[in-house]
């Protein structure tokens, strides 16, 4: 039954008053940071990084330490509930990540099965609890996973795409058969989140990294169905406290009324959206989280102020924002520049949420 | 004051009644078909291949020697504009497009000049006017060029590009010359698009391939503007004809009213919009063009047509729809899904045309 001291971004979530507009940044623990380029050396290499709950704590609280972020995210990766699955996860160095078995034959998707997240998966619980214990309940600590549809991508394709012929090849041609391990990831999925949840995760968010990929009937049938899926099969509350959940569609602009209608409590916006706008389509029903160019902090600490004021602006005075990037944060990234955004926000924000 | 003999492409852009949905195919001709890889062989390279007029003919004519397709597409590329202005485009095997002299120093920006295209690109005026002759008014020749935005991408990044470092750092930092390089591609693309119709273009389309990639804000200040400056300077008819113009803007779904005011006559969609909402949203003043995802080619000739016929269900009875994919076809289609695809579209139309 702890609340963090600084509650700003569970506040947020529900659009409930807060003094000012809570900033957190998507892969906000990465390589645009030299100390987390250090301990990831010294894991050697990123999956190692992942499965080790010390260093995974390390990392994830190096930028708490260099910006007054108001929360912390677990660092791991969206592939872990496939590699789980036994599909054989590893990255190639300078290519991303890389199936050795992705699904190719009808058995394969026939004998797969959702891993238990307290036995394959413990690893990651463990830094969940880990890195929950070390933030001290100072800021709250976000759980995350990748959507049923986005793990599908990667474990049909067996990497990232371009294309996505082998998937679209079976969205088109056996469509029964993506149902199939789309059901399975949201079953796995679900599983996984309450486990982040119970070793104590304090808001959630779904990541629908490939939706955007999908046509608009497709994205509904395929990516939307099963975002709702999890969310359902999800704790509401948990230990006296309600479990805010974030879904995020990049390309998903043209969708927002209906991602706002899968039970999520507050919608990511990638920066093609005018957050004004979007506020006006479904700002009513959740939150938005988002939406600065990630581009913008390639600039100068002046222009990203300048940008991130418009940001704020165009949401407008009142509840329901939380600040983010609309896209993780590149690595090619000055951390000064991060350092510009978070003071800005911080401080121009406040006239917005002035009673 | 020759009219081509099927001439229901450029009666469906100018939304007057056709028979039948026609269709022509982004990268129509390309390298998924064997007898363009052939050509491209004894070419050399993609280069030479457009830089020869016998050759970019003969490649251009090859789809539409296998398929009953409503128009022709001048074989060529975007970058050929930025590459008259001295910037050497070469191409990497298996990497895309680089210059060896991409923008980067500001006198570079300024020494910038427009190329006369009946000069350093007089090689496409001969390729166009010879396709024209060869074609023999079967069908329409559509000519095209980049956007002024998209050029900018890669003149600036000198590639394509995954984060858009050099021209976000350019647009969000120094604004004032990104609008200068604008507005001298406008001036580039305006007087090249002319000399294309003036050597027997039919119709033209302005690629806005990357405008997606800007924020709602940006796309509005630096793409947007810059199209209408082209559509604003090209010949709205020539020899007794009206010349139609497409814009195509991938990404662009949340845009769409806004490109439908940019003076063109149609407006192309990527496969991520509901063509039927489009419709509703601007259909009443541009055609569409579009949009089926360029993924249900890897499937098979069966879910082509099924798929196929969705969309032509989705945009309803009646005139203003130019069937085509939601982006290029993909060099790894097989050929006879794309047969599939042309003769669903004209038999499955017809009824959306009855009296």
């Amino acid at each position: 039954m702890t609340r963090p001291k600084n509650d700003t971004l569970l506040r947020a979530l529900r659009r409930e008053p807060t003094p000012y507009t809570p900033i957190w940044i998507m892969r906000q623990a990465g390589r645009y940071l030299p100390e987390y380029n250090q301990t990831r050396a010294r894991a050697g290499n990123f999956l190692a990084l992942c499965r080790n709950p010390d260093l995974a704590t390390e990392v994830t609280l190096q930028p708490l330490a260099r910006f007054p972020l108001d929360a912390a995210i677990l660092f791991s990766d969206i592939l872990t509930i496939p590699d789980a699955m036994g599909l054989g996860l590893y990255f190639a160095e300078g290519e991303g990540p890389r199936f050795e078995r992705p699904l190719r034959e009808e058995w394969e998707f026939r004998d797969l099965t959702a891993p238990d997240p307290w036995d394959h998966l413990r690893y990651v619980m463990d830094a969940v609890a880990q890195i929950r214990r070390a933030l001290n309940d100072e800021v709250p600590l976000l759980g995350f996973a990748g959507s049923p549809f986005t793990l599908a991508c990667y474990m049909i394709e067996g990497k990232g795409s371009q294309d996505f012929i082998e998937i679209k090849r079976l969205l088109y041609a056996r469509p029964d058969l993506l149902h199939k391990v789309l059901e399975l990831n949201a079953t796995a999925v679900s599983a996984y989140l309450n486990a982040q949840i119970e070793s104590g995760a304090q808001a959630v968010m779904l990541f629908d990294t490939w939706g955007g990929a999908l046509s608009h009937a497709a994205f509904h049938e395929f990516s939307l169905p099963y975002v709702s899926s999890v969310f359902e099969r999800l704790h509401r509350s948990y230990d006296g406290q309600m479990i805010p959940r974030i879904v995020f569609t990049k390309g998903g602009g043209l969708w927002l009324e209906r991602l706002a209608q899968t039970g999520a409590d507050a919608v990511g916006l990638d920066w093609t959206v005018d957050i004004g706008s979007a506020r006006q389509r479904i700002g009513g029903q959740v939150a938005l989280q988002g939406n600065l160019d990630p581009g913008v902090l390639f600039a100068t600490p002046e222009a990203v102020r300048h940008e991130a004021g418009k940001v704020l602006q165009q949401f407008g005075h009142g509840a329901g924002h939380v600040f983010n990037l609309g896209h993780g944060v590149s690595q090619h990234t000055p951390p000064e520049n991060v350092a510009a955004l978070v003071d800005a926000v911080h401080e121009l924000s406040r006239p917005y949420h002035a009673t």
